[in-house]
């Protein structure tokens, strides 16, 4: 048995994925963040879908069709449809921020 | 936007099942408990693996192969194999067991 929330190494110069459950029709991952950000005029624009929930820490997710960031504070969860394009904003810089994501293809 | 912690009724007569995403290759569902257990004597015995982790809340779980159920803390997570059996002892009476569920087939 293993914990989402430890061990969270003390520094992270950068973020850390880790698969946990991976088949042909979903990828399951962690994500630790602690301040990072999405590189300044970049954009994220994914063939899967991706529902992803932040469980500590907190967030600015912003989508390229909206004005501001949302911010997100743990238990939040939100689809994000494939080709929406997105970027992280910000991450709480003062603690990590632990991220589960699911991403998947759309299903033709 | 939604939040896996809120909102929790303040009385859970039966354990809450939320399908937050399903498509034709698993299903990602919330599951609130509020001291529920599996009945006596019962089992489950699943056609389909489940990756299981425990956000808020305790829970015991039993697997019929082991003497002894697994005490679950916010961030403990494991995979449930198809078949492998096994039953909920126990969830925490005082406040409210958040569970994220992903079930998805065995990959033929």
């Amino acid at each position: 048995m293993a914990n989402l929330f430890a061990p969270i190494p003390p520094e992270l110069p950068e973020e850390i994925f880790e698969v946990l459950v991976q088949t042909k029709n979903f990828r399951l991952e962690r994500i630790l963040s602690a301040g990072q950000a999405t590189p300044p005029g970049t954009w994220y624009d994914q063939d899967t879908h991706e529902w992803v929930v932040l469980l500590s820490g907190s967030a600015g997710l912003r989508f390229a069709d909206e004005p501001e960031p949302r911010v997100l504070r743990p238990g939040d969860y939100l689809l994000i449809p494939a080709h929406r394009r997105h970027r992280v904003e910000w991450t709480d810089p003062a603690r990590p921020t632990v991220w589960l994501a699911l991403h998947y293809p759309g299903e033709g």
